[in-house]
């Protein structure tokens, strides 16, 4: 079991072979067993699998191709519609169109897109996050009629898989694991945990390709970039504004 | 595989015995195998074991008793301190002080807590996670020693179990689960959906226990309240900008 978890690797090539409804049932199931706040389950997944839907949302997440190729696009959303209805009904009153209930339910709805994935992978499924979802949550807000108090956090694409990639590099385990405290980094340590991705071919050909002088500066200039990190920054912002998640007085 | 996501349970009593340090060591190598946004690794995983730390956080989690009782406490953290470091010694001009980027690093934290979670399951170990992680945030960076760019997300208490409880009820599967695109609720799916929990036993308790006349009102008028709520949301919000994710110009 711990192999599974070991072993993963990011699908983003997928066969023809569909998902049997039984399996995926299954799977949704089991993902729900994930442990939650308070048991409130302030989540939603919603399971795409229709080539109409599909193609609305691939802009969203820049077209890319695992959108339309993997035969089931689930996107995990942050939920008190639900509860505030359920609330509503029950003369009880809900308090939660604010940024620590936005919060609450990202973080149950990324457990369970987790959990749901573990639980995909152990079944031999290929799976690839895209993190484009909270980029473009508005796009995705207006292709799934998502209400307010839901907001769209991660979305995963689900496949048998149709390649078998080698695993990717982490960081040094000592890298990103802290004993009691925090012990914030030294010049001299930073340089050790990133020396060996740096080193990597793969990544000396990235920095080849993109005209740098650093790896790092890939990342500054040309995949994360602060004006594209400011710019949806905002959007993000504005997106939890029209859900419902921030009262103006709060900001 | 699948039975030990399916069969989990949280367990908030722990036995004496404690986790040998060569298999925390594999659980925290596995728990790196989780997604992670672009390969970046944006969290840290600070792992407490020492009675005086797990006395000095207890109060940030209200004194719930697995803090102390549980041989170790871990505490997941949205990171960009150890990557922006890392740009500034590469010649690389980081953009990582806003909320887009405290996002991706909260989700990239929460996938690892959960990849964390099912490996530990998955080894006979009993685990619960600690929503109180943002309430009381800043409390948990002035023990831990966090510095700017570093956020608590979640905490997780790890030990073995020694206790065996019933699997708590969860809402039925169309109750969480759209299919296509969100199909909001009707009055009617919303009574359907939330039946069952309500009619427990263990929830008609909790509503004559707390004098109120539904289990809606023991969640919005004691467990979680608009007042609380908005209090903790906007120091969460003074947490983001003190650790650096949110420019004044954003607000």
């Amino acid at each position: 079991m711990l192999d599974v978890l070991r072993n993963r690797t990011t699908i983003r090539k997928y066969s023809d072979q569909s998902i049997a409804p039984k399996l995926m049932n299954e799977l949704l199931e089991v993902a729900c067993r994930a442990a939650n706040t308070g048991n409130m389950q302030v989540y939603s997944i919603v399971v795409t699998q229709s080539d109409s839907i599909k193609q609305a949302l691939a802009p969203a997440h820049f077209n890319q191709p695992m959108v339309m190729q993997a035969p089931v696009i689930i996107t995990f959303c942050a939920d008190f519609n639900r509860f505030n209805k359920w609330c509503l009904q029950r003369d009880a009153k809900p308090g939660y169109d604010n940024f620590l209930s936005f919060m609450t339910a990202a973080i149950d709805s990324l457990l369970v897109a987790e959990h749901f994935c573990v639980a995909a992978e152990s079944k031999g499924l290929g799976t690839c996050y895209l993190g484009t979802t909270i980029y473009n949550a508005q796009q995705i807000i207006d292709v799934l009629h998502l209400p307010e108090l839901v907001v769209p956090m991660i979305t995963l694409t689900v496949g048998y898989p149709a390649e078998t990639p080698e695993q990717v590099d982490r960081l040094p385990l000592e890298g990103v694991v802290h004993y009691e405290t925090y012990q914030d980094y030294t010049i001299e340590e930073i340089e050790r945990i990133y020396t060996y991705k740096e080193n990597l071919p793969e990544s000396q050909q990235f920095v080849r390709e993109n005209n740098k002088t650093s790896l790092a500066q890939v990342f500054t200039d040309i995949r994360y970039t602060k004006a594209t990190n400011e710019m949806f920054s905002a959007m993000f912002l504005d997106v939890l504004k029209k859900q419902g998640f921030f009262l103006s007085k709060q900001l």
